[in-house]
């Protein structure tokens, strides 16, 4: 087997997960996930660890979905499983992007409502998200197999230390200043960041972080004003969106179009009143990822880009005790920050042109 | 997908575990059994079950035990897991049956040891066992791929309604009876079946029955006498095995030989003291087994054979709250019965060359 997928599987237990001895681990495993989820129980086995492995197949869910009436319970037997269990490391890696293509948004959404203390009780643990690199995910991104390989590992194989201490001066900044504006090509945007905590997101539970890769520094906005085009591409919900711009006003979009997808865009908008203010504002900073690759665990955490999501804050941006923005809905969008583009925290310039300057 | 995958699906849901609305099922999922395991969530999905999947791969568990040190512990979170679940459906079907062979023997039953609170809650669900045909297990039975299919499907799309009455008669001769002999070729053997019940294995939790296929009827037999050749070959962890002769006084073995693997035949007989009895006389009855494949859930189901297994004994069989034979082996061993063969219980022909006198 491949020598990098020991790598990755080593630098998920160890950097990622923190895994020790006697830890109860929950392994996830994609149907193309294979061979990193034996490298992952090699590196389990050493470490002490217990583990159970599962199988999230979304053609299984399909035929679930498509096959029940639509009404879901929460599963005992499940959350029995995550709420004894210390660590989720959860391996993505089909052999189709698109395998839930046919089943209806409604069925989908009832059948995750119905699983919030599940999905809460994973949340409790130390868990990781990764992908094996699989031709399904190559194909996404219009890569051939084995460059996509190239660009994974890349990824996912970082001195994970030493950005996690070049984004520790990143946090810095904006967790001492008030007010970001962000300027590029079609973009004149501000947001209030005072008060907020901006998130290390160094790959690593230690970091409150838990992508991998990942490699973005992230923070909760609020109050923003002006306008903003979102120019790389993307998916979402199975459907192709470009060229999206929108007007905010007092914190809140007043107005969007999108040379591709506005329909998308206009549904996501519809979904709550939180899903029309930002949750999110991200700064990609890992190097690795050179390219937009169309899986956003990815594509969010691109060098020379900056993204912001509509909807759902997460609580570690906040002061202790408060909650921030609150939607059904996060999604990110993203800003290629790589030219003519000037990212300012209280009047400083911070980036230019995706290069930092502090 | 082939048809056969979803009658398969319906009946091991239906017919063998009797699922139900609300009940929370484990999926085990072997790495070559997907297809099966499709068309299993649509079946639960109609039927209202909440489904988790597992995944069940030799490759994972070799990583993970050549690995470890050898010292294990009672995973709390698999055991919570199967605690709160009513159904688990195991789909065996990997792409090597020999994927555990450089696994030492001692760390497998080390592990196994560390694991028993979860096999016991394990059983105390509604637990059925199937295989999905793949390409690995028709290699394993010296068949092409689709002969293979044919083989498998004839098997397990039975009529059981049907052969579980037939069985039942077969049931009710050995409950009434005291003495059981078995004349064959290199056979001729007495075991008391007094006061003992026997199962109608009829392939549904309904009849006590957690295999499918299943076809069988068997008993616990004690004070066996006399000697035994069993003359259909096969694999015992791992070797190949052929021509066992055992001989037995006062319900013991008191000498054995093979023509082939006589030390896995000496080292079983060592493994305790309930290993040199018997735990098992079973009697096939699926007609859909008409050739031996070297899977012993589908071999000791085969038509026109008796086997006999060295070790535990199954409680069913017992009078209430009495156990049988206590071994950690239970290893089971085929006559084949089609000709110049008699099953007497007490002293009355029930089966002469394969076929029931009832």
């Amino acid at each position: 087997m491949d020598e990098r997928v020991y790598d990755h599987a080593e630098t998920l237990v160890d950097w990622s997960a923190r895994v020790e001895e006697g830890d109860d681990v929950v392994l996830s495993v994609g149907p193309a996930a294979h061979d990193l989820a034996v490298a992952v129980a090699e590196a389990l086995g050493e470490r002490g660890a217990n583990l159970l492995a599962t199988y999230s197949s979304e053609e299984l869910r399909r035929a679930y979905l498509r096959a029940s009436e639509g009404e879901f319970e929460a599963p005992d037997h499940e959350l029995a499983l995550y709420e004894a269990a210390d660590v989720v490391l959860s391996l993505g890696g089909g052999r189709n992007t698109n395998a839930m293509a046919d089943v209806p948004g409604e069925r989908r959404q009832s059948y995750r409502s119905a699983r919030t203390d599940v999905r809460e009780a994973r949340y409790d643990t130390r868990w990781v998200s990764t992908y094996h690199p699989t031709r399904s995910l190559a194909q996404q991104a219009d890569m051939a197999y084995e460059e996509y390989r190239e660009f994974a590992y890349d990824a996912i194989l970082r001195d994970w230390d030493s950005l996690a201490d070049e984004m520790a001066e990143v946090k810095a900044v904006l967790d001492e200043g008030s007010e970001v504006r962000i300027e590029s090509a079609g973009t004149d945007l501000t947001m209030s960041i005072e008060d907020r905590t901006a998130v290390n997101s160094a790959a690593s539970v230690a970091y409150d972080s838990h992508n991998l890769p990942s490699g973005e520094v992230f923070t909760a906005p609020e109050a923003t004003e002006g306008e903003v085009l979102f120019d790389i591409p993307m998916t979402i919900d199975g459907e192709a969106v470009k060229g999206v711009r929108l007007e905010f006003e007092d914190g809140e979009v007043v107005s969007h179009e999108a040379d591709r997808g506005e329909d998308v865009i206009a549904d996501l908008l519809e979904t709550d009143e939180g899903a029309r203010r930002l949750g999110e504002l991200g700064i990609g900073m890992n190097r690795g990822i050179d390219r937009y690759t169309d899986t956003i665990l990815f594509d969010e955490k691109m060098a020379e880009t900056v993204h912001l999501a509509l909807g759902r804050a997460y609580d570690a941006c906040l002061p202790e005790g408060q909650s921030g923005n609150e939607s059904a809905i996060h999604t990110d969008m993203l800003i290629d920050t790589s030219e003519d583009s000037v990212l300012e925290v209280d009047g400083e310039v911070v980036q230019r042109d995706g290069e930092f300057l502090l």
